[in-house]
């Protein structure tokens, strides 16, 4: 906290002198004393709470976003929905029934299958990885409950997670093929609490659904410490859900007209869904309060020369289905730039691009904005949020500001994701670094359109 | 970690020149190797879990705990069992029904009321403390869900739980009282998390039982900002539970024979029993390896002076059932000092004791033997810990072994007391403090019985 305060008052300090209202540099520190993006964090997930894709309440902030948008100033504010498929959590309870009858703590995966009211006992056969699952025959898995370990750590980059999701993601399916009753796998996440970590996963085509769920990360101690004792372990698991059909869901967008509206427009996204157990905190109100807050003070500092997009997309955690819906509907149009902000709320620590060979020196202006944050040049060949990935295929340029993630895949994913895990001065620097990408993007000279 | 390695090799050095097998600081620097505490954390918690009051899994709890006492070569190894009356915990949920309609995270509370299955729905009022609940007309309370917050925060002493705790004690009876529905209470405890903190309650002699629950951390936040807005808040409770009637609990008992049995008996302490949710890792299962650990040291270095006997108290968090009985069978021995271990396994940093005056000498040499760990000399009227109590009251000496309670209120009575809580060196130093103390008091040649 102290070092990002200190990093404001010398930034401020520095730029007290006047300078123009569009100069990216000032805008920036200005920014540093942001609230809006807490405004709209803590009224997001105190006036809706959970947003789940496809709910009523997921519904009920589309409407408090737009009435939010349009209040802020915004131009042609709109709910674009599309339809999303709805799978509905029940009842969860893990116990062991054997050699230690004693309860375990977990969660049912988005589309688990559904087990009778009353569960379904069976033996555990356990796996410290995917591969060592796919290895096994199947007569050492069929009829059994499935358990797989692994061993995420933190990191800065979150990088983790794609090699460590493969569970969650992945193992259901492979278990189900190979005949088992069900599939529990440690939770994906960093923590050692009681609190498991949900996400999607979806069965492969023409693979019988299964329960599936994750093992709180202290369960998935237990359980495996339990194991290393050598006698078979049986656990009786009750994971009711449903899929419930087709409901709506919707893309909330927001437009900053632009001088030159032919420059392409700059997109600035996040998602407005979350998972049911949290408040979806810093997944993803923070992300939508970040880029709101800055597109505000680009759009307040005067009209830019590319309009600007805000999307609150809806319905990313159960397949990225408002940024496949979006990408349709606005394959036409000419995109300029698109950056997502979907990692929580911690200090923005790299600047990521993929941009055309002619926006070099708009990359550059935006590096030497954003290095007075404490913000490292990363890649120019950048990973693309996962939104805004149609775009990204169709050509458009990418810009990813990297945000600290050594603490998110404690919470992410779960009842811990609440407005207590938000620290504001991180948050003010994550809108200070996009109010200064976005005034430097909207306002380039340079051609940013892919070929 | 390190300062404790640090510290352990130092004395390790220090001492290695030959001393007798009684030197307490020789037993002392040589327990901060020790295993036998974490083998009996881990184990009573891996191979039993959860040791609620009165339960199935607390019998199995004394049955495995007499085996390894036996086994460890303790003495008249035996169980004295008591009839406790039992609550069992059913469905637990809340969900705001206006103005913002999303669920919170709660734990019922020991001895809470039961709503019907499909719960109660209510509005809330809201008290920031005991004593504004006490100082509100009935009519403001009267078929309303009582909320009560306050503002525990973590302390090394862990002095917040007598002040902060009386929500939980004290808020259900007087709400009742005052004709309310329900209460809630934000949990007593030091976390921002979604686990709740929950513990025992008694309502009052003539009080109509009603459901009583803790809001976790997070969600009492969130109860709060939602009731700040202004407008009425309205919540759905479902937390079904039953009192079962009697059943056995009972206390673990263990000596090591004393050369003079006149000279009364060292106690030592630790409970057995924890709440449902967790495995009672720091609440208490650490405690009894502790003092297990410790006692076997003494033991193990030749017959001491006086006996030392080990209980491993039954049903301490519904009421202190089990030091009670004990308290009543053996009122009529003589002891000369009792000490329980029971907040934790941090590390030890405050010698705290209550004895005869002519024992003075002997508490000289206990802080002496102590000091090298880090312990600072406390009061000498020390607060006597929960199942000795009894004892303390009878005119026993009492010493008390401080631990550091920072992370304590974090995990205490929730979900989150699990084995990943101990921190192995600081249990070592918990052994090495204990088996110091124990010591010097077994063979300490001044009288230490009160008048």
């Amino acid at each position: 906290m102290k070092s990002s305060l200190a990093l404001a008052a010398t930034l401020l300090s520095a730029t007290a002198s006047a300078q123009t209202p569009l100069d990216p540099a000032a805008l920036r520190d200005a920014a540093l004393e942001d609230e809006l993006a807490w405004d709209i964090t803590e009224g997001l997930t105190t006036e809706i709470g959970p947003r789940p894709a496809g709910s009523a309440a997921e519904a009920r902030a589309r409407d408090w976003g737009a009435d939010r948008l349009r209040a802020l100033g915004f131009q042609d504010v709109r709910i674009e929905t599309f339809p999303v498929p709805v799978w509905e959590r029940g009842t969860e309870s893990a116990f062991v029934t054997a050699p230690f009858p004693q309860p375990l703590h977990l969660i049912a995966l988005g589309n688990s299958g559904s087990t009778p009211r009353d569960g379904i006992t069976g033996e555990v056969a356990m796996f410290d990885s995917v591969a060592a699952l796919e290895a096994a025959p199947d007569e050492a898995v069929a009829g059994k409950i499935v358990y797989i370990g692994h061993a995420m750590r933190a990191t800065q980059s979150g990088i983790g997670y794609g090699q460590f999701g493969a569970p969650r993601r992945q193992g259901p399916s492979i278990a189900s093929r190979k005949g088992a009753a069900a599939i529990v796998v440690r939770s994906i996440g960093t923590d050692d609490s009681s609190v498991g970590h949900t996400g999607v996963q979806t069965f492969a085509q023409g693979v019988q659904p299964i329960p599936a769920a994750a093992l709180a990360n202290s369960s998935a101690d237990q359980l495996e410490r339990i194991a290393a004792r050598g006698e078979p372990v049986r656990m009786r698991l009750v994971l009711t859900s449903r899929q419930t059909g087709n409901h709506d869901s919707g893309n909330v967008i927001a437009e900053v007209p632009g001088r030159d509206p032919d420059a392409g427009i700059v997109l600035v996204g996040c998602h407005l869904d979350s998972w049911d157990v949290g408040t979806g905190a810093i997944d993803d109100a923070s992300g939508c309060g970040i880029v709101t807050a800055a597109a505000k003070r680009v759009m307040d500092a005067g009209t830019p020369r590319r309009p600007i997009r805000i999307v609150w997309f809806g319905s990313e955690e159960i397949g990225l289905f408002g940024g496949a819906a979006y990408g349709e509907a606005h394959a036409d149009e000419k995109h300029a730039l698109a950056a997502e902000s979907d990692f929580g709320a911690d200090a923005i620590w790299r600047f990521d691009s993929d941009l055309t060979d002619g926006a070099a020196p708009v990359a550059a202006r935006m590096a030497a904005a954003l290095a007075p944050l404490g913000i490292a040049q990363g890649p120019t060949d950048a990973a693309h949020g996962s939104d805004i990935g149609p775009l990204a295929e169709a050509g458009v340029g990418i810009v990813q500001l990297q945000q600290d993630g050594t603490r998110y895949f404690d919470w992410h994913h779960t009842a811990e994701d609440t407005l207590d895990k938000v620290d504001k001065p991180q948050l003010q620097q994550n809108v200070a670094a996009w109010t200064a990408m976005i005034a430097v993007a909207a306002n380039a000279e340079e051609d940013m359109l892919a070929d």
